[in-house]
């Protein structure tokens, strides 16, 4: 059952760059991993929205991909993150992720021309159809310029085989409400989203997908026992202590704070891919002020 | 202390309005303002937008605002609604409402001419020189084209006595995280978004704002209940029952739908006035069904 | 004809209130239809947005409403405006407007609860059985809350007697190529958004509704000359002359700004209605040096 | 100057894909190359959104922009089209541009994580570090995510040497204003959006950037010698014939709805690459209809 296999914590690690060429880190890459996994989160994704998938050369992105499925090594389960332009890439990307052992692949479609539902359709149903491996339908229209409606993500559960999990990152609650009215809350959703964490574990978000372990793991996981306890009280108190810290990342941009949090703990991983910026130095400092405020 | 005053559910009467000539019928109101009290709701907010406010004349609102307080004799806390385009009508009701005895008023401020906020806030600090209640400030950018802020409102509570709660009806649930970072948790907030009523609970809101007790009290009950006892999972539960019902009466428009359901009652409150048109047949039909389920 | 009636440059006269007291100033009023009639204007429209329609009371709109279309005597065809929530209070006002000799109303739909379009169509439908003047339809999404399509208002003019013309201020010219389109080009349609003067000319708008002949009438009407003459050269070199100011007025709000230049010019007006306040010191010095420029 | 050298009608050929295996289709390239410089048209823009530049593999690029650099063979300027998520692939390839002989490169900023304005400008900065060529920033938020404010690319274009040109495909007219106002009408500015041709063309638009060429050129052609001319009412004419195609293939999506389009010419350019879809069968009949209408 993939329903019992990805719930909880599923983090999202940075792609490390080489500060001396920009090159893909894996020593510090799989050094993260271990981080993130001895921590104590339930599920790994690597190559998502954090992790600069869209940025990678092929190249690159396979090697992110082996190096993490292998690293990982079982210890939790991976979901491999595929965000491309054609059907063609994504496909092939996502025979790459079951050909390491992947344990499932999260897809995102991206558009330059804007796409139909039928065509949104028949990218995932070819993806589907080239791999045995279990995929999340991932809705971002604020980066992928795509965006899903609960009725189609729900219909493609029911009707094309491996589809079987959904992570919502629109912010709107109202679309996780559809989505378990729908499916009569049997497709497990996530939570992508990270100021709605508190509101959507209430409404029922099997696991909240989110960057915030690389800089904060044990709150992260502190909210997540609190709201499958089904304690209000206490996971509304965890969630706005660590509340600004998930504002500014989501404000700023994942790769770009998470990477300049990962620096001022003392784990450097580079900085994004231009055009994109690393922070400027009001902005670290700000970044630093939440960060200490949560250590005391 | 406001904040003890106003809590849990608030009730928002529909106004009825006469079968033979469209007047307010006062009958009518007061058995639905009996029938709302012997339910057990928290407090009532006559002239609500259920309670079709702009749509009356001066006399009539006056009618109704009276007929409510006085036949409420205190059984239940009473926040008397006010929504008008000028400053000067809406001191003068406001003034109205502390002569007839209302323990709070609620006041949205109506644009045509788009509002700056120090417009807004001077808005709400005449009213506030004219009266002793406590004012609640009520955001609704759907129904009156003013979206304030958070820091606006919040600004407001700190700068202007007797403003002294929020009622937030954007339904954006980062609005709620805003006010609470803003006011330290001070400040109560009531949520005025129907279907947004589980994370609103969860994100730590005093009340719920809402017609739907007019049709199914004991379930809006059970939810503030389950949410005041820290039950996430009693609470959710009760929510997603509901659910259909509230999504319903919010798409549908509050005086059409509620009327609609308590004619199905065997309650006639009369039809909304023109050019609102009352639910046609197969409306009324599905609202007839969704009553149903939560009946058995 | 409807349409030989209206076209070219319909003022829109702001309505004068007291200083002393806030309270109508029908002298100024007068004074102002004067000015504008003077000025070679083709039509007049009282009420409109600018003339603060919706904050007036019964008694005040039916003054101005009479006193305009008396002093104005046919020298320009008039047109009124209404723009009421309830139905009953639109058709009273469109029967005292024909009583009085109204050329034509315009019916500015408004909305506090969202209209459907069979709402907004028997809304149209009442007001044009109670009168004979021709009906202007009047979209203006972001002063009514009500936004009607090109398809809807097409629909009305074919559907409804007297409904026979459109005014579009929604500042999209694709509506007005759609109305055209729909239409054959056979339903008249005037521009109502200021900064759009000039494209909506190149699409073939009957006139232009604006309150800019207050300030400047001389270049209103130079551009519609232009226009006129199908010139696309000098009605641009003129729109873009004028522009700087347009601009100003549609940001500002019109009541204020356009009563702010008044008195710049001489005039006193008075101000707009609490709680919209008069521009501030650092806004009429900026208005006056955008007036100033045109008059080199 | 670049001024004198683009201008008029700028022609997107789509980029064919062979039939058999999906490759580039250079000899319906050349083809389609030679169809438009006998038209008539002023300059031609290979690899825009039109040429499905952002589902080109690097070499696919390279070989268009080669084979299309060497075809035109100066019988018309060049304009190349480069949108790429990072700096390092868009040096990359504007360096490419200007090794074959391009005349200029057009630059579209894509995201996946949201630029700032800084980062933006760095973002054309590079590019034109690296090339001699004349830049044109576009600015076309609904296929790309970015958003460039008029302020924005006036600014670009007074501070980064090479960057002299402007194109603008939001749809918005106003955005047309505010460039000639804040440049003195001397940074030449491209309309991007086909149902604005006739009011950008009004607004002093310096070209017509589009792919109707490939279907109308004739048409085309015409409109841009009426706004020459400065002939209103000929222009208008002449676009409202053409309106209801330039909507078809906006909203159907460029590549789809041209290649249709010349297939049912008898010129066969293959299909979009998947996702994207061909017409269905009801769309083609439509487009053909359209067409017919066309020639008559």
């Amino acid at each position: 059952m993939t329903q019992a296999v990805f719930k909880g914590i599923v983090a999202y690690p940075i792609t490390p760059f080489r500060p001396e060429d920009g090159a893909v880190d894996t020593v510090a890459l799989t050094a993260l991993i271990d981080r993130l996994v001895q921590s104590g989160v339930h599920a790994m994704a690597p190559l998502g929205s954090t992790g600069e998938n869209a940025y990678l050369s092929d190249i690159e992105w396979q090697t992110v991909a082996e190096t993490s499925v292998r690293h990982i090594a079982k210890r939790v389960p991976v979901i491999v993150g595929i965000s491309e332009l054609t059907t063609q890439n994504a496909v092939r990307r996502a025979h790459f992720a079951q050909q390491i052992g992947a344990d499932a692949v999260m897809v995102l479609p991206t558009s330059y021309w804007k796409l139909t539902e039928e065509e949104i359709f028949q990218h995932y149903a070819k993806i589907a159809a080239a791999i045995d491996l279990p995929i999340m339908v991932y809705n971002n229209p604020a980066t992928s310029g795509v965006d899903m409606s609960p009725e189609l993500m729900v219909r493609m559960n029911h009707d094309i085989d491996n589809v079987s999990m959904i992570k919502e990152s629109s912010g709107d609650i109202q679309r996780m409400h559809r989505i378990t009215q729908l499916s009569d809350g049997q497709i497990p959703f996530f939570n992508g989203s990270n100021p709605l964490a508190l509101e959507a574990f209430a409404a029922g978000a099997t696991g909240w997908c989110t960057a915030a372990p690389c800089l904060i793991p044990e709150l992260t996981l502190q909210l997540y026992r609190a709201a499958n306890a089904g304690d209000m009280q206490q996971a509304r108190e965890c969630f706005y202590k660590q509340l600004p810290l998930l504002q500014f990342i989501l404000k700023g941009g994942l790769p770009k704070t998470i990477k300049a949090g990962l620096q001022l703990s003392g784990f450097d991983a580079g900085i994004p891919r231009s055009p994109v910026l690393p922070l400027d130095d009001a902005q670290r400092e700000q970044l630093a002020q939440l960060l200490k405020a949560l250590q005391t």
